[in-house]
């Protein structure tokens, strides 16, 4: 692509980035003795699925949306890894009538009650338990009275099925050191083993028993009993993760292709046609000491400019600042001049784009993947 | 709308509120004896904009996506308040070449260039100066020896044409006393008016000089020589202007539907099935004391419950506290119920959604409006 017609903002891909990041996750999870289920919600795109997550392999989804379309793409066995409430469960139905082998989750009593009662469909669908490993978000304790009451409900409803246990470990986003990283992936299987033994007791199986994150599974720990791993953003990886050191800066695969506007040179400032439109409005290493603001800036190559990050953003302009300040000279960046800002989310970032431009190291596009958004 | 058959998230507009502010903000900018140019990057839909831009109205956009969907709508008189690009000539002369009577803007001389060099179009092409008012991001200062040189060039090249002048006082923003808007205000328009004199003494002629922002629109300031006045958000307002007290919490016309996927008891926390993904990141009232997290929590029927708020978000999950901390009891909340996020940015949590359901008071749907995304 001449850098003169190539449109500003667009998301890039980098293929061979993408691929190895893919490969290495891969790898790692077989070598765990895991099946792996990726998360398609970073990308949503069948198109970049089929390098993680060919039809036939099991996918997680954060929407009905990202069911139904993967399920066109050929993709059954998919768990909804969001809490169902009643006024989802006509569409779910609708999957699940399509053929989709869906597994939804709740995880309290009120949950299991409210989806025994509200759900009508002549076919049967699977529910799983969310466990809550790290007091991070959701899921009840392993420990909790009522966990077997959630199974006894669901295992009494004629037309909903137990399934099993889902855990997701996101607070393996604040472990910050390698051995943080560990006893995080120690713990969220110690739990969910806690978990499957107070079901067991009462004399449920746990056909699936789904752990994972993307920090947490690229460890290496005796994961006896889990059935699979569940990770996303590992495909492309991003500043979070970079931040986490579970990647280098130079893995990340993703970015959003940039145009200088203009430059103020008085305030060390570089004008950039990618705000928070673009890039998201995602500060998530802003609390970290690998604070990459909304971005990190590189040239249309891909090098990163050593210092350069996005500072501010508003709808439709982003501004770039150097770390040591408002003295650093502006004038190597020329108007008009393409960058490539490297995201600080990659989930955030993608999803301002409703397709991906697969690039080459040479620029060179290979692919336009869409994705599907909304819900 | 029966409480369980609409899909969570979705993103409401209040008719009568919405009605309210278009018709407050048209008033008062009449009575400013200016003429209003909306920027509809907030909603970004035509089916909006004919309640407060109808077609022939001139209207400003943050994106050629915008120019072309509202062309499209019978919209001509189209400012594009984006510095514009070599890259971007060629839609820009296929929006012109349709008939669109759209303006562009440069702020430096080589923005100027760049762009009379690369105008290849047999159709003129009107180009503004984009001025810097308050130091808040883009433009050229009012007395910068450049700024007859801009024009210079300008009106040197065949087929573009000098057209004016544009500012944007985003430093309003942080103007939070009725003292400060009123200041920023006259300071806008003052700046602007020295821009224009600096151009008049080298012989140019501003037919355009267009200013503001929402918090500046609405102020009562003497406007002479002003053509014009700029806003988008005042449509449907949001927290951030409820902070500054640019409008009443009541009058925000924006909500995120949601449905509570479940309680965590003993943290105080409810969790909704509304993350980032449907409210954005914008967190853009935490560094004020109006701090209201990722969004205000309303019941069903748009009635504020005092103190909740959304706390925390992940993709599809948000967490409601109470500013209270965590033993505030979460019991009244249930599982499946219905809530409503007043957003903290309405353009940011818009920008997440493909379209908008407008209720009435009783939450009855009276129209579903589409919205152009993308660039």
């Amino acid at each position: 692509m001449p850098e003169n017609t190539m449109m500003t903002p667009a998301c890039l891909i980098d293929e061979a980035k993408f691929k190895r990041n893919v490969e290495r996750v891969a790898n790692h999870v077989a070598a765990q003795g895991c099946q792996l289920r990726p998360h398609v919600k970073t990308l949503k795109s069948v198109a970049a699925a089929r390098y993680y997550a060919p039809p036939g392999t099991p996918i997680t989804v954060s929407t009905l949306a990202e069911a139904s379309y993967f399920l066109a793409a050929g993709y059954r066995d998919i768990l909804y890894a969001v809490v169902v409430t009643p006024n989802k469960l006509s569409e779910v139905a609708s999957l699940v009538a399509d053929g989709a082998q869906l597994t939804v989750m709740v995880d309290s009593v009120a949950g299991a009650s409210a989806l025994s009662e509200a759900w009508q469909s002549p076919h049967t669908l699977q529910v799983a338990i969310e466990v809550d490993v790290d007091g991070h978000r959701a899921g009840i304790q392993p420990d909790a009275e009522a966990l077997p009451d959630i199974a006894t409900l669901l295992c009494k409803a004629e037309k909903l099925q137990f399934h099993g246990l889902v855990a997701h470990a996101g607070a393996s986003y604040g472990s910050f050191t390698p051995a943080a990283r560990h006893d995080m992936a120690e713990q969220e299987v110690a739990r969910m083993q806690h978990a499957v033994r107070h079901l067991t007791e009462h004399g449920f199986t746990c056909q699936m028993v789904s752990i994972g994150s993307t920090p947490t599974a690229l460890e290496d720990v005796d994961r006896t009993g889990i059935t699979e791993i569940r990770a996303g953003v590992y495909a492309t990886f991003d500043c979070v993760m970079a931040g986490l050191d579970v990647c280098k800066v130079d893995d990340i695969a993703l970015s959003v292709l940039t145009s200088v506007i203009g430059t103020q040179p008085h305030k060390g400032q570089v004008l950039i046609d990618a705000g928070w439109m673009a890039l998201s409005r995602d500060t998530g290493t802003a609390t970290t000491s690998f604070d990459c603001g909304y971005g990190l800036v590189c040239d249309l190559e891909g090098k990163l400019l050593d210092g350069w990050y996005v500072a501010h953003t508003n709808q439709e302009h982003g501004i770039i600042c150097h770390r040591d300040g408002g003295k650093v000279a502006t004038d190597m960046f020329r108007f008009g001049q393409m960058l490539r800002i490297l995201p600080v989310h990659a989930c955030a970032t993608a999803s301002q784009f409703s397709q991906y431009t697969v690039v080459d190291a040479h620029m060179q596009t290979q692919a336009v993947w869409s994705r599907v958004n909304g819900w």
